[in-house]
């Protein structure tokens, strides 16, 4: 229940709005003073219009970042600071879901504005917190949720809002994409490259919701939210990640002409329903993905107006991501401010639980590598695998003799869908000949 | 001076916004039925929300490509449809100035909102329209002008907007991209390439306006109002084409690591002087506008929070513009029809005359081409002149002899100034074994 000083102060901004009387600055309550948090404070200490009232952290007393923040501002209770009655925009910069979820529905529920760059909260609440939002006549912003610095929440709800969405295909998470560079580029093992982003602070000490995808599927949910107004269980989302890939599959790739990444897509099949999934994916070396290095982050979409853009930036960092959090709090500020400019419209409509489109129907081309016995035939018997399950190939290659003296084999099958293509994976599998199966990876 | 019934409009639309009250459908008022206003009539034809209610076009008569265009809604008269008392927004896809900052200022003085896709009148008469929108408290939206369906104009003005932006750099004209994409993949001559271009309907009977920079100049004159608040007369901005260039130069600029792409270039100087110019530049492979193949445009932007950033699409076309031209009309249609939903913030600030870095004095590394006299001691020469002007070279190399006898000879210098550069050029140019200057290039 809002409080009845919430109440007040959002009668009194309610009013404000309607009769257009421009407040002199704006009044922030931040909680987390972390890595964004500390970019966006650095962004607007010294601007006019905006003023901090409160920022929570957990611990007041830790040595900040920040030369000049002022004790006096920080506070340990963060339902104090979403509660204050003269704040009027709550920044959420704290992550993980479950609490930040209590504090923005209370700053909802208390008339004020929300801004966050929280991505597990949104994909796991945003339809709710949405809702509360109209409700509440207030704005909940989310820019910095996906892809850090580059815009892409408004441009896709507003800039491309005459457009049927059909592909939604991004490279959205900077450690995986710095390992897959480094493993392309100078040809290191996963493990290597994953060490030298932990230690450049790319990658954490553990590195699970980085490499094993979880990340990615945060953002794809948001993204779908946004593109399809439809809502995705984020732990529903197939989802692979890029431990398994050798420098081996990246040379391979590169061999035929593509660029491994880690993709997460989303697409409106034509009967309604959603194919969405997280795996790496060949990315062909003329697609605009392909060419986003390091940590770099880049969002491929579709439309059936536009055609295909691309937007591309860093996906991540203190000051990158505080640019889109900013971005959201001067579009509320300006609104807030003068009475003639009102807040963009970035009310989100209600979306409908997505229809999922099963893995096993998704259709791909596919690139497998696997060792087998040096011996005639086992072409062949690999082909014939193949065939039986309505596999065609593209390519097939021998590329040498592994040191067990068994032959490293690629295959590059055309468009099949996934039933088919592990169909023929369990007959390829069973074949006496097949020493062992390395890694199947789908191609954009 | 407005007339009666558009002040009353006016006054109408005001006293809406303030009490909330949604209309239930928008009208339109669309001048021009050509390629882009086509797209825009198919995207809103079935629309529950969208009326048109007069399209004004030069001749009823004319067989149109959309079968189902009514033929009442045409008009000859074009001030009659932006004064007609119904219309809540006016559409101008006429393209040419004059005649169309009439129609627009008429539009804006009676009340209306304005959206176009008209580079040449935003670079031109922006600013005092702007104005003129402001006054009127009506939205002047134009996402069309700059790339067509690439959301750039609102992710600037918005998404961006809490960063000092310190550079645009954009591939802004298909034709020409079209034609180097030609020359760099096929090998293929300018003069080929064009035709090719021509053919294809790329590029038109008389390419001046996309082959020597015109076109490029109004938009890198448009992005620096948005991104810097600077007006720039489009015509005072510093232009070179792209028909000297070889399949030679582009096959060097290769081997040497880069493509060759006609630039859109707005930087701003720590002295508050702006640099821009446009003109074709070697890119480096690595850089992110590299990829920009065929007819796509892409823009690059720095700024000082998010870094660099790319957006990057189809640059022109019926559905990619109208693509755009749709999204600022649902824009302010969202604001019209759901009283809590107000319209983008994208009033256009005040902007001041930019004060312009002169050409002499902006820096480059620069490519350089030449054929001299293969004679012993003329690579020395040509160094001695580089160094007199306080030019280092990066880069000298000869590549090959003419059939003439002359040696070609490729120079790449360090970063130098446009006048260090010149003053070498001229030293060079007097030197007895110089048989031809044949390209200079910038290096972004």
């Amino acid at each position: 229940m809002p409080s009845p000083s919430g109440q007040a102060l959002s009668a009194q901004n309610s009013a404000a709005e309607q009769s257009r009387t421009p407040d002199t600055r704006v009044v922030i309550g931040m909680i987390g003073l972390g890595t964004v948090g500390s970019g966006v404070f650095k962004i607007f200490r010294d601007h006019p219009d905006i003023f901090f009232q409160k920022i929570a952290v957990r611990d007041a007393s830790k040595i900040r970042n920040i030369d000049d923040v002022d004790t006096e501002l920080l506070s340990q209770d963060p339902f104090a600071v979403v509660r204050d009655p003269e704040t009027q925009v709550v920044v959420e910069l704290m992550g993980g879901a479950e609490l930040a979820r209590e504090l923005v529905t209370e700053a909802l529920n208390h008339g004020k504005h929300v801004v966050t760059a929280n991505k597990e909260l949104i994909a796991k609440f945003g339809p709710e917190l949405f809702d509360l939002a109209r409700k509440n006549n207030v704005r909940l912003l989310f820019e910095g949720a996906v892809a850090g610095g580059i815009p892409i929440i408004m441009p896709l709800k507003l800039s491309l809002g005459a457009n049927r969405i059909q592909r939604v295909a991004g490279i959205l998470n900077g450690t995986t994409n710095y390992i897959l560079t480094k493993m392309t580029q100078e040809g290191w093992t996963f493990e290597r490259a994953l060490s030298e982003a932990q230690a450049k602070g790319f990658a954490e000490a553990d590195p699970t919701n980085d490499v094993e995808g979880f990340d990615v599927a945060y953002k794809i949910s948001v993204l779908a939210l946004i593109a399809f107004k439809q809502v995705v269980d984020p732990l529903s989302i197939f989802r692979e990640g890029i431990t398994r890939i050798t420098a081996e599959d990246i040379q391979h790739a590169r061999e035929l002409g593509y660029v491994i990444k880690l993709i997460g897509l989303a697409q409106m099949e034509d009967d309604g329903r959603l194919d969405i999934r997280v795996h790496p994916m060949l990315v062909p070396n003329e697609h605009p993905l392909s060419n986003t290095q390091n940590e770099f982050n880049a969002i491929f979409v579709k439309g059936d107006a536009v055609g295909d853009v691309m937007f591309y930036g860093r996906g991540a960092g203190e000051m990158p991501t505080a640019s889109a959090v900013a971005a959201d709090i001067l579009a509320i500020a300006t609104g807030l401010l003068k009475g003639n400019e009102p807040i963009p419209s970035m009310i989100i409509d209600p979306a409908t639980p997505a229809n999922l489109l099963p893995m096993s129907e998704t259709t791909s081309k596919y690139y497998l590598r696997l060792n087998a016995q040096d011996r005639p035939k086992v072409v062949g018997h690999l082909g014939n695998a193949c065939g039986d399950a309505g596999v065609s190939l593209e390519a097939l290659m021998q590329k040498g003799i592994n040191p067990d003296g068994t032959a490293s084999i690629v295959l590059l099958t055309k468009s099949v869908t996934e039933q088919q293509m592990n169909q023929a994976l369990e007959s390829i599998r069973g074949q006496a000949s097949t020493a062992e199966i390395g890694c199947l990876l789908r191609v954009l």
